[in-house]
């Protein structure tokens, strides 16, 4: 067997998340249909980061095999056109070890949030966003995403539904930055819990709006209890940019 | 009356351009309409620029009349409630004095097109730019596009039916630059002839993918003659970005 790593981009809008599910539109489904139409090889592929409904990818990672060996550049025009219309690009593909795995093998994630804030709906930027109206003061943000640096119980900071069996994790960094109009959020981890972006970004979006202090949103983090995160941000604005290896 | 002035940002994707036409969705039917339903009063309005179909807008700026005065952030506001959902967004509301035109005051017009030059197809940026799968120069494209600065006789990269009674204008700056997988180009001046700047990218196009050489480009524009135009690049890279008064 041939094991073949593909990064990807893709706008989240329009499908039910990465993850296949029966009667669903996910892009792991489309992916693997794409290789099965070009190479008549019935795969399952796994990737860096199993993205919910709506989420973007501007570096998703995943990899495959295939009985055959294929030039990697032909894999990716291959697949490039039997994706279109393109809502899913393959943006490179290499051959790799037989041991390299998408999922597991990843040192560092890296996502984006990105929110609109000014008065005026986002216009070209629908679905890519989260347009919130009343203007956000960025350095108290980055004052209490500095709280969630290290190593912390994120019990109020994931899904219910999470299916991780510790709620620790160690990030990294968490920073927050205005340009212009919007506020970017970039946050690096060896890997995140589910809902746990979107968790941190609206309670960080309460402390920007004045409505929590930084001192409401420690107190949160310390309760670890999920009834004390904030309003979670849409997936809309959220992007998995990078994956290290 | 009182006369007011909007700067406005649109996705001219699924609008037959700027101008009201019969049976036909336009910016500026939509926007009167807006007008119409909060004011009720039936108005027309006027833009410093005429965008074809499928142009984007990040500062067009429009005038109407009004026979009652009213708070400029309630026109903003109350306008971009009835252009729900919006496609377009007046991000901007001003009272402004009488002899304001908002065509005719201009003094300076801007305008940003924007190439996705990688392999891969453009999947976040759908309608958004021009997707160049060769690998395009910059700098010869650069080279090519300082020879339209200044006075020139711009036959060669005006529409057809472009209805301006001189082919001459002036052009005060050209600009083209790399930013990772994405050529930009700026362009700057009084006022630009129907499809100029459409026409201008098209060729500097065929420049930075060396099937014209610099010289080439030179003798179009010397040419005077349309037939000698390059391709036209398409619609959805342009975007009207700023109109100085």
């Amino acid at each position: 067997m041939f094991r073949y790593a593909i990064t990807i981009e893709y706008d989240g809008t329009n499908f039910y998340g990465w993850q296949k599910q029966p009667d669903q539109r996910t892009v792991q489904g489309d992916i693997e249909q794409a290789i099965e139409r070009f190479s008549g090889e019935k795969v399952a592929i796994n990737a860096a980061g199993r993205t919910d409904s709506g989420v973007h990818a501007r570096g998703q990672v995943a990899h495959f095999d295939l009985s055959k060996e294929w030039d990697s550049f032909r894999i990716q025009e291959a697949l490039n056109y039997h994706l279109r219309p393109n809502e899913i690009a393959v943006i490179n593909a290499n051959a790799v070890p037989q041991d390299f795995e998408a999922r597991f093998s990843a040192k560092k994630r890296y996502y984006e949030y990105i929110i609109s804030n000014r008065r005026a709906p986002a216009v070209l930027e629908k679905n890519r966003v989260w347009h919130v109206p009343i203007r956000l003061d960025e350095n108290t943000m980055q004052q209490a995403a500095n709280l969630v640096i290290g190593k912390h119980d994120f019990t109020t900071f994931r899904s219910v539904e999470c299916q991780s069996k510790s709620p620790i994790k160690t990030i990294d960094s968490f920073e927050v930055r205005r340009e212009l109009d919007h506020i970017v959020i970039n946050a690096k981890a060896l890997s995140f819990l589910h809902h746990q972006i979107r968790s941190l970004v609206g309670s960080l979006k309460l402390v920007g709006a004045g409505k929590w202090s930084v001192k409401d949103f420690k107190s949160a983090l310390e309760a670890k209890s999920r009834q004390r995160c904030g309003t979670q941000a849409p997936a809309a604005g959220l992007y998995l940019t990078k994956v290290d290896y």
